[in-house]
This record gives C-alpha cells, structure tokens and sequence, in this order.
C-alpha cells in the first residue's frame, strides 16, 4: 500500500530523509528564486493578458502540489514565457481580454491541461511527447521567442497593438506608431538596456571588484528587482502615471483565493485541443530541463510520474486563480545553482510568493507595464538561437526543412498552427526516408565470412546468385519500394536463379510488408528463381512463423549470410558441373 | 527526342512491334470484356448516382487515353465500384442527385482527380500511395463493398432511401420497408440469385457437359447480360414499368458528348480533398492489379508513369462526360485471362463500347434498376473479405487495429473518414512500435566472435563493461527513450566503467537522436564513464562526422563489436591488474 502511494507521490520517499542541511540549502535556493520570481511572475501574466495577481499566484499553489507529486529535485513549476503565449493565443479566441469571461477561461484551460496530463501521466503515455523532435522544439521557442518578444513592443512604445502572427503584430505596431508616448518609451529603453547589461556584465564586473560569488549571484538575479524598484519609484515620484505612462495600478492583497474553472460544454470544447497542445510543450519543456539538472547529480527522473506531477499543478492552478503553469528552464536552473536539494525549496518559494502576494503587492501600483515588457524581452531573447538552422543544415536536410517550416509558419500563421506543422512535417519527412530504403547488393569479402556492398568494395560475386542486404525494417511505407526493386533486379539480371534478401538490419516486418514479401515469392517462383532470406533476427522470425510465408517459401531461411553463399553457390556450381 | 517522348508515351514502344497475332488476341479479349463491360458500366453509373449513359462514356475515351500513356498491358481502365461509390459520397456533398450540377460535379471530380494523378506523376511521387497500408486497404475495400451491396438493396426493394453510412442506410430501408415493391423485389431477388449461380457454378456445369473452355468462359462472363435481357424483355413484354418497376429509360443514342467541368473557385475547393482521395485509392487499386498481372508475364510497370496515364485517362472523362475511372480489377483479369497482349484491346473495347452507345442505348429503356443493383451487389461481395481480420489479428495486434478500426469507421462513419483514419491509426501504431524499439545488453559467445543477448544465451560479460545492441534507427520518436534507457542502466548498475553502443541495426541517426547521444555522452562523462560505438554504418558514420559529436565522444568507435570487447575489457583487465 505505501509502497503504491510512493510511487504517485514521491514525497514519502524523500520526505523520510529530510534534514537540517537539506533545509538550510532549501532554504537559501528559496529566497533567490523568490526574489527572481516576483516580478517574472507580474511580467508573464501580462504576457497572458491576465491581472497581474494571476502569475504570483500561478506560482504558489502549484509549486507546492508538484513538491508532492513530482521526481524532479530541481525543477521549479510556474508561469514560462512560452506557455503564458499559447495561453493569450487560447484563451484570445474565446473571450475579450479583461473581462471576467477570459480569466474563467485561462482557469479551464489549466483545469483541461492538468486533467489531460493526469490521465497521460495514469495511462503512462508519456511517449507521445517524443513526437515533438528537437529540432521543431528548438524552431518552436526560437520563433515564439521572437513573437513574444514583437508582442511587448507595445508595452514599451505606449501603444496599443494587436495581432498573434508576426505580420499582424508589426502591421498593427506601425499603424499606431503615430500614438508613440515617449515617456513610456524612455522607460522601457533603459529598463530593457539595464537588464541586457546584468545579464551580460554585472556579474564579471563585480568579481572583479572582489564580490564574493554568492553576492555577486544574488545581486545578478536581483537585477530585474532593481529594475523594478527604480521606475516604479521615478512614476510615483514624477507623477508619470498621469502622463500616459500605463502603470499595473491596484493588485488586491490576497492570498490565492479558491477559483472555479467554467464547466460549460461550449468553453470546454473550445479550449480541448490548444490544452492538450500547451500540457504537450510544456511537458516537453519541462522534462527536458528536469532530466539535464537530474544528471548532473546521477538523479533519474520518471517522466510518466512528472505528467503527474505537472497535472497536479495545474490542477491547482486551476482552483487558485492562475493559468497553465510548466516547470520553467530559467527558473529551474536558478533553483538548481542556488543548491536545492529538494522539492521542499520550491515549497519554501511558494510561501515567499505568498508572504508577497499579501504584503508587497502595494508596492507594485506605480510599476510601470514598460518595465515588465523589459523584462520578458530580455528573458525571451535568451531563447532565441537561429543557430539551430546552421547546425542542422550542415547535418541533415530533412531536419534543416522540419526547423525553418516550424519557425515560418510560427511566424507567420501563429505558434498552434507552426508546431502542428513542425509535427507533421517531421513524421512526413521519416516515412519519407523510411519509403525508400537502403538496399545494398553485397558479395563476399574474399578469404572471410563478411558481405560488404559490391559498389564500395571488392568483393566475389555469382551471377545466378543476388544477395540483397535491406538496410531498413519492412513496413506498409517502404513494402511496395521492396517488390519493385526485387523485380526490377531480376527482370533486368540474366541467369539469375537465386535471390537472397539479408535481414541483418530489419527490425519488423509488418503484415504489409508481409504481403509484399509473398507478392516476391509467388513472382520469383512462377519466373522459376529461388528466394531465400538470411540473418533474420529472432523477433521477426518469431512473427513470420505466424504466417504460413515461412512454409511456402520457395527456397530456405539461413541463419548466416555465409551459409547461404556456401549453399547456393555450390548448388549453382554442381548445376553447372551437371549441364 | 524521341526516347524523351517514349518515356511518357509508352504506345511508341509496344507500337512498333504490333502484329497480325497480337492483333487477334486483342479482338478477341476485346469482344468479351465489352460483353461484360455494357451492363456494369450502366450499373456503376447508377451507383455514383449518374444518368447510366455516363458508366458508358466514362468506358470510352478514358480507356483510349490509357492505352497511350499507361505502363500495364493488361490494366483495363473505366469505372470501379468503390470509385463510383465515392463519387456519389463526394459529389452528393455539393449537388442534389439527377440535377445538371450533380453532373458537372462529377465531371470536375474527374478532372481534378486526373489533375492530381498527372502532377504526382510528373513530380514522380507516386511513393505517397504507400500511405496506404495493405491491412487498411483490404479494410477500406472490404467496408466499401458492404456498403455498396447496402445502398443497392433500395433498388431490390424498390423503395427510396438514403445514407452514405450502414447506420443510416439501414435505419432509412427500415423506415420505408412499408413501401416495398414486391414485383421489383421479385425481379432484384431472382436476378441476384440467378447471377450468383452463374458465377459460381455455371462454368463448372457447363464444362461437366462437355463444353469447350473457351465458350464457357464467354457464356459465363455472358451471365449479366442474360439476366438483361431476360428481365428488360419481362418489363416490357408484362408492361411491368406500369406497375412501379422502375426502369432505366431513356438513354441518348450517341458517342461520348464534349462536356466541360465546372471551374468555380467553391466548386473546385470543395471537391480537392475528395479528388486527392480518390486519386490515391484509386491509383493504389490500378497499380497492385498492373503489378500483379504484369509478374505474370515477366513485364515490369512503372508507377510513376501509371499515375500519367490513369490522369489523363480521368481527364478524358472529364470532357467526354464521364465520371472518375480507374484500372479495375475484374475487367483487367478478364481482359488478362481472354488473352489481351497489347492496349490495343483496351482501343478494341472501346470502339465496341461506342457501338453500343449508338446502337444498343435504345434495348435497355425497359432494363429495371433493381437488375442493375443486382449485378452491383453481386459483383462487390465478392470484394468483401473479412479474414482479413482473423489474419492480421494472428499475424499483428497493431495491423489488425488498424484493420478493424478503418472497418468500424468507414461503415459507421463514411467512406471518406474510414479510410483517412486508417491512414492516420497506421501511421501513429508505427510510430508507437518504434518509440519503444528493442534493446538487447549483449555478451560475448564463448570460443566465438559474435556477441549476442545475455537474456537468450549463455554469453561472457564484464560488470564494468555494458554493451546494448539497439535494434532500430534512431530518429526523434525514440531518441528520448534510448537516453532513459542507457540512464537508467547505468545508474542502477554498480562499478560500469564503459558503455558500447552497438548499431549494426541502427540505420538512421536524425538530428534529434544526434542531441540525445550528445546528452548521453556528456551525462556519462560526468559521470566517468566511456561512451563508445560499434560497427556502425557507413551512411551513418559519414553523417556523425558532419557533428562534433564524433570528435566530443567520450570514448571510442569500433569497427566491430570484437575489437571493443578486446580493447575494453583488457584495458580493464589493466585496470584491475594495477591495483
């Protein structure tokens, strides 16, 4: 029994070892994440277009649920960048933004994602994840990183804008170029300019005047804090706010408060596929992050049990005023350098955030928007690296088509139809590769037992003897790609009178190819050649026992490719000697 | 010049050579299938929901055309039962049946089918028909013909109903069971069994009786017109028609009219997707038929130039006022079996099918429906085929899924839906076979060079030494899951020092799988423990180098398994001997 709870919440098990040093090294990792957090917090829940209460409270509840139910002992849940777009995207199509209707929908969109995880999580399916390749994924945050940070552009100018593709949102920044506040735009020019300098300088630049690394880390983290603290002070103290600077203006002092998501059957069906899309990326986003920082200290994770982990979050985020949350990359690495030992430093996070959803959020009224659209341009750019298309150009073409069209459609037709189209276009372009396989004629290596491709060695071959080695498992894809080229080498061959396909690289042969392989047979037998197979693995030979192809072969199966050489070529030899 | 052209017109080849024998062979195959083709032109017109005169003419030019462009000698190209069926699925979306629209959409149908077919030819695309599975295929056919033989048995009954799916047409034959004409019934129940009799036991009969074979074949594709004539001459000479027979009627007496698709944006966009498919699975049926018959007789076809001549045959329908075509598989054996040797017979059959519409349009006015609907029903239950279930089922779970549920979908669903599921349901299970693809630690054999699995056989091994044989290409699907598996290998194992991964079965290494074993390197590394690979592919090898992966490697590649066994486990024996 406790054995099967441990298993749903790996809590018991590092629960039981919890001690004073673990706790103090929890507990410094908690205050540089918080101090991270707040702000990041406020800056992504404008990203989504919800108050900014929505993101403080996206990070505690949830935090707190996947201490308890996830494997990973770095990983720190929240609002990210990314999943904060696809919410705007999502919830932007139901319900006008600022109304009581879109912070109900951003609660059913976690509410659907959380139960959509669980259930991957209880039926152990995990794997379809794998779908994403990494390529796409690494396209797919490069051109939401851009169309993120395109869609702050407004924040900074003072202006308002539209759009969800990257011709409409400059299309609709140039159209209100004319309502540019400069104030605004001087805000969030230097804001913007500041944290790419601590980003980049501020740390090199206090070790060298001898900051201890721990400082000089602190101070680094608390750079978007500083930030904040001083244009918030310059509105309040120049009266800006009344100069067409738009400020985050009252938050309520509040813990999370218990929230309802909508259960009404429009909304639900509405929001089913963009959650499943958001649970799937963030997943994704989120296993990889933990799985890195799990290796570094020999730690496995169990990535059935993080979509459990994952759901429960959003579960609560769900029932606490938030929106879809993730385990972040930023936040999780600060977490993990910072020394958390355990999930216990995300809970300690949890009630830091809590102490300043009630206590600080006064503070935040004359914080202008431009210092928040600063900060998520800096973090997001971070994410942007079209390097991925060198790299993957020089490695592979296939790859190189999958990355730029997920970028260009992203770009272009929005981040759901551009990571629906990385998708398919991947799987595409395998069955594509896998449709027509390598197929090498192979002869013997002269004075050993080894077979090697005839048109890269030098090998002994028989003219009556084809030996072809198919460098691919048979499936419905490629069946057809085999009969044709089986014919084609026999019809066009003369005096051949056996043919033999080498199975070394075939890992399944599927009822297509199954059929195919008949369709070979009966061809090869009415023209009077004899078709063998060799080097067949067990799993295969165990599958086609379960036919009657094995029975009605016209020639034999060998276990080695020699023994077929030896076998057949001396038959042709005695043929000979006979004529 | 003139090979360029021979290329896409394969008539300047076998046309050189035509003599006076393949001259009377051909008329004589000629004869037979125009005997068999005037009624089951007239009925599939019936099925596509046409007037009959365009079974007729979609048998005419499309067959000329055929003869010129298309590969097989044998193919006899016109309407098809399951084409006409999803004509009358796609065009019914558009039209109300018996209206002119209808017409010109199924005239557009044609074109944009033949199109597609001539593009994907031209573009040597013919690969993507394997998207077709053989299990989804024998499904999709044998669901078709279920529904097909459904949709006749208004015309037995003689009542109205509807449907595109078995649920709908039964519950709307139940509904109008208190119409039922009992002489039509009369008439569609005799004719059906009579033409059930002859072709299962006429043939036999009449050979018992000492009837050369060559006359009874010919009586025997004779059947249908026997049941014709002798229910047209029972309509008329009863004055049946007057007492709610319904009957064929009027049919112009004319060679195939000039007509012109409908070329209106709504129109053509409407009907694409149906045409794709259409195209698809009817190329898929012309080609396995080609194929099939052309091993017979050593002959090769070729699939890419298959798809330009079914196009322009389906263009030709388009302006002659046909339907969409394709190669069938019963008048190409027939055509086969009477001894067709060139697509001269196909032109033969043609020219007797013109005869016909101008002379012999005027003897089916009394011809009734239900006749027709029986030589439909007769004809496609012989298509249906559900062993193909009990097959697969002992064969593969994943192929019989995909079987049963392209079955379900398409009675329950559609035609259309059916067979895009199947699609989809084949493409996915291998996708989700390959995500988990076998893995074997393997282990020197003793005395021997070959390494096989530890849980198979008795083999040497080395605890500081683990060596897994992956047996699948590594693509995105599984990259994740090779760098759980080696992960938790090596982490639940005590004192490895070095892993070898083995990839004699591995035979693709895409850009995703490249960053899991950059991952699993490096997580071993920091972990102090070598990453090596052996006897890996040439293609393959040539593609690592393209990476830093190869030179990052924190180990070795061998050749062969033997040498890193040699190398690894002595240097390990070193090791051990140091301390």
């Amino acid at each position: 029994m406790i054995d099967h709870l441990r298993r749903y919440m790996p809590i018991l098990d590092w629960g039981r070892t919890y001690d004073r040093k673990a706790f103090s090294n929890d507990m410094i990792a908690a205050v540089i994440v918080t101090i991270m957090l707040i702000p990041q917090s406020l800056a992504y829940a404008l990203l989504a277009g919800l108050p900014p209460e929505a993101g403080i409270y996206a990070s505690i509840a949830p935090i707190i649920l996947y201490a308890i139910f996830g494997t990973s002992r770095a990983l720190a849940v929240g609002p990210v960048a990314v999943v904060s777009l696809l919410t705007a995207s999502a919830v932007g199509q139901v319900a006008e933004q600022g109304t009581a209707g879109y912070a109900v929908a951003a609660l059913t969109l976690a509410f659907l994602s959380g139960g959509f995880l669980v259930l991957m999580g209880v039926f152990r399916l995990g794997f379809f994840a794998n779908f994403l390749s990494h390529p796409v994924i690494a396209g797919f945050i490069t051109a939401s990183g851009i169309l993120i940070a395109t869609s702050q552009l407004k924040h900074i100018l003072g202006i308002s804008s539209h759009g969800h593709t990257l011709p409409e949102m400059l299309g609709s920044i140039f159209a209100h170029l004319n309502e540019v506040n400069w104030i605004t735009l001087a805000i969030g020019v230097s804001a913007t300019g500041f944290l790419f300098w601590v980003r980049g300088n501020l740390r090199p630049a206090l070790r060298k005047l001898g900051t201890p690394p721990l400082i000089s880390d602190i101070l680094t983290k608390a750079g978007p804090v500083a930030a904040v603290v001083a244009t918030t002070l310059s509105v309040w103290l120049l009266g800006l706010n009344d100069r067409g600077v738009k400020i985050v203006g009252e938050v309520p002092q509040s813990l999370p408060p218990l929230t309802l998501p909508g259960f009404t059957p429009d909304l639900l069906s509405a929001l089913l596929v963009p959650a499943i899309l958001i649970s799937i990326i963030g997943f994704v986003e989120s296993v990889s992050v933990a799985q890195t920082l799990a290796a570094k200290k020999r730690q496995r994770i169990d990535p059935d049990q993080e979509l459990i982990g994952l759901g429960a979050a959003n579960l609560g985020a769900a029932f606490t005023g938030g929106y879809p949350v993730t385990g972040g990359f930023a936040r999780s690495v600060v977490n993990f350098d910072a020394g958390a030992e355990t999930p216990a430093a995300g809970a300690f996070t949890a009630v830091g955030l809590a102490i300043a959803a009630v206590a600080l959020t006064p503070l935040v009224y004359f914080l202008p928007n431009a210092t928040l659209a600063a900060t998520i341009i800096v973090a997001v750019l971070s994410l942007v690296d079209l390097s991925i298309l060198q790299k993957t150009w020089r490695y592979s073409r296939a790859d190189f088509t999958a990355v730029a069209a997920t970028i260009v459609l992203t770009l272009g037709l929005g981040v759901e139809v551009g990571v629906a189209s990385g998708v398919t276009i991947s799987v595409l372009l395998h069955l594509y590769k896998t449709s027509r396989p390598h197929v090498a004629e192979v002869g013997l290596v002269p004075g050993t037992q080894h077979f090697r491709n005839i048109l890269r060695h030098k090998v002994e071959t028989d003219p009556a003897l084809v030996t072809l080695r198919v460098d691919e498992s048979l499936y419905f894809v490629n069946a057809r790609f085999l009969e044709d080229l089986v014919q084609k080498r026999v019809t066009n061959g003369c005096g051949i009178q056996n043919v033999v396909l080498m199975f070394s690289a075939v890992n399944e042969v599927d009822y297509s190819a199954l059929e195919s392989l008949e369709a070979i047979n009966h061809r090869l037998k009415d023209m009077g050649v004899g078709l063998h197979l060799s080097e067949v693995k067990g799993p295969v030979m165990d599958r086609l026992k379960r036919s009657h192809f094995i029975d009605d072969l016209n020639g034999r199966v060998f276990l080695a490719q020699h023994d077929a050489w030896a076998a057949l070529s001396k038959q042709n030899g005695q043929a000979k000697a006979a004529e």
